[in-house]
């Protein structure tokens, strides 16, 4: 059973309060391992990665190499299911249909006075893109991790995986083919983004390293930060459907499982106006958790994490869903698109009944890879604009640095940075 | 005097590589002493942050209070020079025109299949700008951090700012009023960090923090990241002057003096294909650092980090500024424009021989707030975007969730989510 609250009574606030600030996930301190493995692989290079992968996967890379050439690709595909291969296919274009309209436009103008001013956008020089191993390799994340990646210009693009238990997921490789990525490694674990971040002799080192990872990989980006830039560290994945009476109980209920089935941490919540079908949703999601594979972990997420909120109006959910600013918000009744005009804080929306968040998990052709607990606050999906970097420009003439000299050099002496007006000062006895 | 290097010499790309890595910042460990003012102040509140300003600023806040009023403002305005006050509004309008070319564009548009989809940018909820007392409060970083935010839409922009000994820089109260941020208050340090991030009875919580700080700052901004958002970590800056022999050797001596006086872990670079010009610059530099109010951090600067790189042609300087990715980039050449084309790794680049940078810290229009040591690799400047967040939209109906259910379907199934598939399935017997 899930947590019911209800605005009506009296210590809702309070309670709501609590419920928000609820850890979902315990991240255990391996800061101190992380810090020996990072320093073995800048040390040792690829003996590292090597001995690290026998101890921690179990594979011997000394038999199959490191780097997964076009042989173990070409296998992958006979591997793979077909249909499935077909569905990444599917999916894979309309991924790139959506990521290409987020590519940014540079700017670049004369203002009043002459000066010239601009922002040019250019793609991110090597890129590292971390996919976990073992059950957690989701060949739709690579699909949504690497695409925007491809789409900004990224020229090296190079994948780690771990070989978990010697094998890798035919269908990661496949995925990452269908994208384009350029470089794919049989190395996991901090080990992986060590060798990204500083390089060993048969890998280069990258500008940045994105993708999900456990606790260790978790530490390790954090460790290697400024070395290389990074993503969000993702948490467990959360989804909060807004929904009156007029849906379906058993709709709703497996929305909510799809999110609960992921992990144990992981939170669903509805937000509903109407008390019989939360009664009827809550029903059929105890019915519908016995029916799955997945029941132990879903059950776990429900129980622990789970919540029906039930309000007076479907207006008093504006402020509720703006604090708790999941990654996933269902709007599923009449006068969605309203209530989407006021939300403030969400990482992606799904419109009506006919929306469910699964439909963006893997086909919508928006990225999966969204802001969680409650980092859409602050935070955005991942897109184009994280695989590029801004250059601003700026060229004065003559003419101009004697307008715009005055008041930079009394900001300047303002500031006490005399060596500062003097840079400005000194041009002005010319032409 | 600074270092110097010669691609035509056979160890060069040893040294250069050396001179890449080259730390040029020690970051004292105070995350124990920076956990426990987090704690009293989540703990104790508005008490704490009096009793941390008493200790840390010889501040006596039961004595002005902690909101900055109105009067206090309206004081500032009497306190500051007027002519700086010009200089500053000039540099407001420059800085606010060029942002508002910043702002994303929503999107929202239906697919071939009939699917809809967007893109919708919303300014984060609450910013915090934190500013630094004594000599590093520089008016013209707060107009730098706050207009973006301003532009964003950003409804409430909460400026902290430490009383140190007792006084705030007046310059600093005229410009953050001159840009529009909705409350300030006097504090610093962790303790105001803290107050950002988890709220005390007299300041609401935020939901980002950004701006300068020192060390406690920097790791207050660590520990309460994921809490609130932050931005970059900025390090001390530094400046590549690229320039030919037609340049005259004092005015690029004043624009590597002028990074120079910023911090002695500062850096200024030359790279030239002229070593008679090089000469001449380096004879400049010792002659100008004398006459220096700030002679001794820039001289140290220079000595340690200071460096000039004699090239066999500008073109040998391309692959070279690349992997030195500086913050600020002068071009003082002519060709400037092309070799901007082909150059990927800069925060800001200034074209041509009148383009000093010192102009875009001031008055150019683009913000000075640039990314530091190498991160011009896979960071950009601040921006608009900074302070805003994108909510992807999906909208499927009953005849597009047809069409993509087979392929969503079977990735779920392929990736063991037995509730996903459902999710999807459990739809496609509705109309």
């Amino acid at each position: 059973m899930a947590t019911t609250l209800r605005t009506s009574e009296a210590d809702f606030e309070e309670r709501f309060a609590r419920f928000l600030t609820t850890k979902r996930e315990v991240s255990p301190d391996v800061d101190a391992i992380v810090r020996d493995i990072i320093a073995a692989v800048r040390e040792r290079g690829d003996a590292a990665l090597l001995d690290y992968t026998q101890k921690f996967d179990r594979a011997d890379l000394g038999k199959t190499g490191l780097a997964v050439t076009r042989a173990d690709i070409e296998r992958a595909y006979q591997e793979a299911d077909a249909a499935t291969v077909e569905a990444l296919t599917f999916a894979r274009d309309r991924i790139l249909a959506h990521h290409k309209r987020q590519r940014p436009a540079d700017d670049r103008y004369t203002d009043s006075l002459g000066v010239e001013l601009g922002s040019r956008w250019t793609a991110i020089e090597a890129v590292g893109l971390y996919v976990p191993g073992g059950t957690a390799a989701y060949p739709s994340s690579v699909l949504m991790n690497a695409m925007p990646a491809i789409v900004a210009g990224v020229p090296r693009l190079v994948m780690v995986v771990p070989p978990s238990g010697g094998t890798i997921n035919p269908l990661v490789l496949v995925a990452a083919d269908l994208v384009g990525v350029h470089e794919i490694y049989r190395v996991g674990g901090a080990q992986a983004v060590a060798a990204l971040a500083y390089g060993t002799e048969t890998i280069r080192p990258v500008a940045k390293i994105v993708g999900p990872g456990n606790a260790y990989v978790a530490a390790a980006k954090r460790q290697v930060f400024g070395t290389v830039g990074i993503d969000m560290i993702a948490g467990p994945s959360e989804v909060l459907v807004i929904a009156d009476g007029a849906n379906d109980p058993d709709w709703i209920a497996a929305d909510l499982l799809a999110q609960a089935e992921h992990d144990s941490g992981a939170q669903s919540i509805l937000i509903t106006d109407d008390a019989a079908f939360a009664d009827a949703v809550e029903a059929a999601v105890e019915r519908q958790i016995r029916l799955l594979p997945r029941a132990e972990t879903a059950s776990a997420s429900w129980r622990d994490f789970g919540a029906i909120i039930l309000v007076g109006t479907l207006d008093e959910a504006l402020p509720l869903a703006d604090r708790i600013a999941a990654e996933h918000v269902e709007l599923a009744f009449d006068g969605a698109e309203k209530f989407l005009q006021r939300l403030t804080n969400a990482g992606a929306v799904f419109l009506g009944r006919h929306t469910p968040e699964v439909i963006g998990d893997y086909v919508g052709g928006s990225n999966h890879v969204l802001p969680t607990a409650r980092s859409a606050r602050f935070s955005s999906g991942l897109s184009v604009l994280d695989f590029m970097k801004r250059t601003s420009i700026l060229k004065v003439g003559p003419e101009q640095l004697r307008a715009l000299a005055p008041a930079a050099i009394a900001l300047a002496k303002a500031e006490g940075l005399d060596a500062h007006a003097r840079s400005v000062a000194i041009r002005l006895n010319d032409g």
